[in-house]
């Protein structure tokens, strides 16, 4: 395996401890795989988490008008109850917590069981759960539709939502709102490697994509022929639009890479989403291109589409230092 | 080759469109790979360039107090002179404009053509040159020093001090000592693929690096084993403080990922530089990891060190939009 660590069992708290030396604005709980604001706030909380390998979900995510904690597990593993506690007993306030939980099973399960734990002494627990990968019903880890990069637009919504003070119900509602108005749809070229097993987790032929893949390699709807970009995000939009249901109503999109896709594929990607959702008379309020929710360093990318409320938009654009946003 | 392209002839155009999508701060010159701040300003004006296939550089830069314009070249490919004349007329207001070039012979040779010909219509430019890369000295397409990740150092910091209101000497002096004050190494874990070739440009064993490659495949100093991240880092920070000189100066640190590593990797290295420089008494003042200078989805990462001065910390702690400074 052909990768920049040191050890296999220390990836997660080394590239958390990496992360804290470059964001002051962050710490790192001791002895867990806990990534808070440095600085308490006294609003309602947002925290969300889930396997690494998605770097830079979740835990860059973290910081003014987004989220208040990330709890990471191993490798495409669900973090523990436990390590899901420790964050929520680090970021509580009186006026209660968020967890937004992608849809996976382990997750849904230990995040759950976390938040039952919190109630019991006394913490305000609410959890969205974000299903918004069209490509396939139940898969691989997950009962129902999995929670891909879509999960990034509930953080920034209902993240700035929860600083401009909203309540818990509020903030709850606006995050369920993203969910059920995102729609994403993905594609691979290639396997990547997880470091605990250092080998890479499928391979494609040369001249071979899959559509619809997960992004921790789960099977998607298709082996197909590598195309022209335009065709392919063609082909996706299509199946995105089915979905989002549009009535005039703006849009965000995130064309979000997989890791191993360079900015330059990404944005000529995001130029054709573009061209094809304007010749079909979509109005585009904003796009969003880069690195959000990886797989590793798999080559292949996401669109997401999020149809858009006057709500949903303000909390889309209220400002905040990440310029991912 | 497996890449989301269209057609190999039109990545460059495609991709600057594509990120005119994503930011309305931004335009494309017609017909010209040139992109430049929607606004016009009445300052001094920053412009840089150079081949394609290190994005986001350099018109990812492109924004207040950071660059005014970045033309492209073909990928890996030096931009012409008239392309070059075209930002430089695009930009350029009474108050001069200064083109930050980094060292490769074709680089320097058609920006110092675009100056003479923006010279003789009678525009105020000023050139300085970036050869940080302390590998090797003269290499593939380049006497002297490389220009590398270090560049985005004077991106910033010159362009902060023009945003500031700075005059084109001063803005030039505060570029310089940039120049003069950071140093660069870089490593690889393998090739990357051309689009036009559509083959990698070299390939290293399983358990094979090269050190001190440069951002279009150059070859380095060395064939070694891959080691642990730690190891690498100690090679190359022992490598660089030799050169930095310090003398309980502050210092900048870029992490600077060559496209395919993992964010995950490149936290995990960041955190190594900073425990090994905190170990031998070097004041870090800032951080910076990500994707920043690439060699399109090459694996492979450098470590830039900046020694600040009260000046140049004051122009990289400018506020910007754009959460990689």
């Amino acid at each position: 395996m052909k990768k920049l660590i040191n050890q296999v069992e220390n990836v997660v708290p080394e590239m958390l401890e990496g992360l804290v030396y470059a964001r002051k604005d962050l710490k790192k709980v001791p002895d867990f795989n806990v990534i808070a604001r440095a600085k308490k706030t006294n609003k309602v909380t947002l925290i969300s988490g889930g396997g690494a390998g998605h770097e830079p979900a979740h835990a860059g995510f973290v910081g003014y008008g987004l989220l208040d904690a990330a709890v990471s597990g191993e490798v495409f593993t669900s973090p523990t109850p436990d390590q899901i506690l420790k964050a929520i007993e680090t970021v509580s306030t009186k006026e209660g917590t968020l967890l937004v939980i992608k849809n996976y099973t382990g997750d849904v399960m230990n995040f759950e069981m976390a938040a039952e734990m919190a109630e019991a002494n006394g913490t305000k627990v609410e959890e969205v759960i974000v299903a918004d990968d069209i490509a396939v019903e139940n898969s691989l880890y997950t009962v129902g539709r999995r929670g891909v990069a879509g999960t990034v637009f509930v953080h920034k919504i209902a993240g700035s939502a929860a600083e401009d003070g909203k309540n818990l119900s509020t903030v709850k509602k606006i995050a369920q709102e993203v969910i059920d108005n995102v729609k994403t749809i993905g594609m691979s070229l290639g396997g990547a490697t997880i470091p605990a097993s250092g080998k890479k987790s499928f391979e494609l032929a040369e001249d071979e994509i899959e559509m619809g893949l997960g992004i921790h390699g789960e099977p998607g709807t298709a082996k197909e022929k590598l195309k022209k970009a335009s065709e392919h995000v063609s082909d996706m939009l299509e199946r995105l639009l089915k979905e989002v249901n549009l009535n005039g109503e703006e849009v965000a999109v995130l064309v979000n890479g997989l890791g191993g896709t360079t900015l330059m594929e990404l944005n000529i990607i995001n130029r054709d989403v573009n061209m094809q959702l304007e010749a079909k008379g979509v109005k585009i309020h904003k796009s969003y291109v880069g690195n959000y929710m990886t797989s590793l360093e798999m080559p292949g990318f996401s669109i997401s589409i999020l149809k858009l409320s006057k709500t949903t938009k303000k909390y889309l654009d209220f400002k905040v230092e990440n310029s991912m946003f």
